[in-house]
């Protein structure tokens, strides 16, 4: 991982102290909920508490430095002069740092940056999180759904990810049945799954750390015109978003592609949140897909595509893909079918 | 949840911007990724996106506002005047409100010196999640370890779990055989459990959100002397705190409890971590029980009692109970027995 170290240093213009546990995984491959990375241009030290000693010793090319368990205030003692931060520093933690006499610059998503171009490793990671989820949504459709309650499905697919190899659940499972799915982010619950109504899963696995996150939308039964013709809609607004995305376009105008059918159907202003989000050691990385995103996307940008329409108190539907940005367009990671399954 | 509210503005010196989504969980019973609580005197107002709106709107006793995703930014611009808000919060975001013209009072630990002191009500769910994990350490001394993966045996903790009941893994379970133990926070690998050597388990599930967090060591197989001694030897050290702790005592009094019966023995300096910490909605929380606590323990506080010697290379033991604080001492939510249990 010498290279990404070698990139962020052609990015500073001081030395950075890293304290986000996930870009300290994704520079030197090192895990611990207590660690920091300082990287100066010549020397790399990754400090951490007894508990994570031994695995930090194993780690090629870094200086390891054992710390008290308050690391940062440890850091405050002994660091000095100019130093970058970053800006997902706890402000209390801001304080001890500024409290030792450091000269602090705050930085806001240099690692970030780096870490939303993938590679081919990680994008390898990513195609087989993808293809799990893809089996696991195949399983899924055989599995009873009416007239149970929903954390019970959300087991199954904990169930379904551990047979296929998943390493984890990539984050808690959303399964949401009729009213509960126009809750975007509802939890699986203990509502009963009834006949004749739309349920919404939202899931994913890790795969060396990096995350699927897809959703499809299944139907329990037979379905009245409005939440057919929505289904409908959102899928239309989905294909337009996959037919327009390429490098170089923004944000802004991503989320448009998809947000334009919605606005232009019986759904209009249905669709709540933004179209995606970037996907990798996190489940929410850059860049945005948003009326507010500031973001342009690049080759190597993994993204989630997942347009939604949301009555409240009635139904929701979403469809949610992953894929790759490229200079042409994508590649779809997810290829689990996107007509309206019947569950049962 | 009214008198929590109650509690926290006779606290305040002015009005205070929750930002803590564990907190917001705390005072009003509302989960969301992405939400505010602004608690004034009179007033009391809950800020979240649409994703979460609905559910929002259900939670009794506030006022809702629907903010855009960027939610301290919309917060930047509407509120005024001089505002409290929580050291958690990233630097990034105070340099959001920063800018929007606000009178920033830093604040520590307020929520959370609340949440330290656990009601009936939160005591209960915490008696239930015990009770679960050991039921779970039961049914797991009959599950084979020898010639199996650590993973595959965290997976056998995943289900059972499930079967007694818990909601979710309060983190993901560490199963640390022969070396790996030694690093106290490994996690579950692809390393074979053999015969005769030691396995850590640290385990957990929710009940209501709150946490249960125990450990057992198990052996597979006779040990050598020195194995069975520093069992003997963990086991006394906790067998000390958990005599002594009581309300009044110092987190670092505590720690010493254990710490002084390890250093008394022949694995002097092996107990490379603190003895404990809070537990609840979060799974380390205030007090803490270590060298460097600055802590006095309560009435109420619910903590772990965790000592453990680890010889790095070779093999760890911790043996860590839940227990409720009281005027005289404690109350242990842990039940599962200590002595040291063969698994085949």
């Amino acid at each position: 991982m010498t290279d990404r170290i070698d990139r962020l240093r052609s990015r500073l213009e001081q030395p950075l102290l890293v304290t986000n546990p996930v870009n300290v995984v994704y520079l030197v491959g090192f895990e611990s909920s207590n660690c920091a990375l300082f990287v100066e241009s010549e020397r790399l030290r990754l400090y951490t508490d007894f508990r994570y000693i031994d695995a930090a010793r194993s780690v090629e090319g870094v200086e390891v430095v054992q710390t008290k368990r308050n690391l940062i205030a440890e850091l405050a003692e002994t660091l000095s002069g100019r130093i970058g931060f970053e800006g997902v520093l706890p402000y209390a933690l801001y304080e001890v740092l500024r409290d030792g006499g450091l000269d602090l610059v705050p930085t806001h998503g240099v690692v970030e940056g780096l870490r939303a171009v993938k590679d081919e490793r990680e994008l390898d990671a990513l195609r087989r999180a993808c293809a799990i989820t893809d089996r696991v949504f195949e399983r899924l459709t055989q599995v009873p759904f009416i007239g149970r309650i929903e954390r019970d499905v959300a087991w199954d697919l904990a169930e379904l990810f551990h047979e296929e190899g998943g390493e984890t659940l990539a984050f808690e499972s959303i399964v949401g049945s009729g009213p509960t799915g126009s809750r975007p982010h509802a939890r699986a619950g203990d509502r009963v799954i009834e006949a004749g109504e739309l349920v919404v899963i939202d899931t994913g696995t890790t795969i060396d750390g990096y995350a699927s996150d897809s959703t499809r939308t299944f139907a329990t039964g037979t379905l009245n015109g409005e939440a057919k013709e929505a289904y409908d809609v959102v899928r239309r607004a989905q294909q337009a978003a996959l037919d327009g995305i390429r490098a170089g376009i923004s944000g802004v105008d991503a989320d448009a592609l998809a947000r334009a059918v919605i606005d232009g159907s019986d759904f209009g202003g249905a669709m709540g949140h933004g179209l995606g989000h970037g996907l990798g050691l996190d489940v929410h990385e850059a860049p945005r897909l948003s009326k507010e995103s500031g973001d342009v996307l690049e080759p190597g940008n993994v993204v989630t595509v997942e347009p939604g329409v949301y009555l409240e108190g009635r139904f929701g539907i979403r469809i949610e893909d992953d894929v790759v940005v490229t200079q042409d367009g994508i590649e779809n990671l997810t290829g689990f079918r996107k007509d309206l399954v019947q569950v049962g």
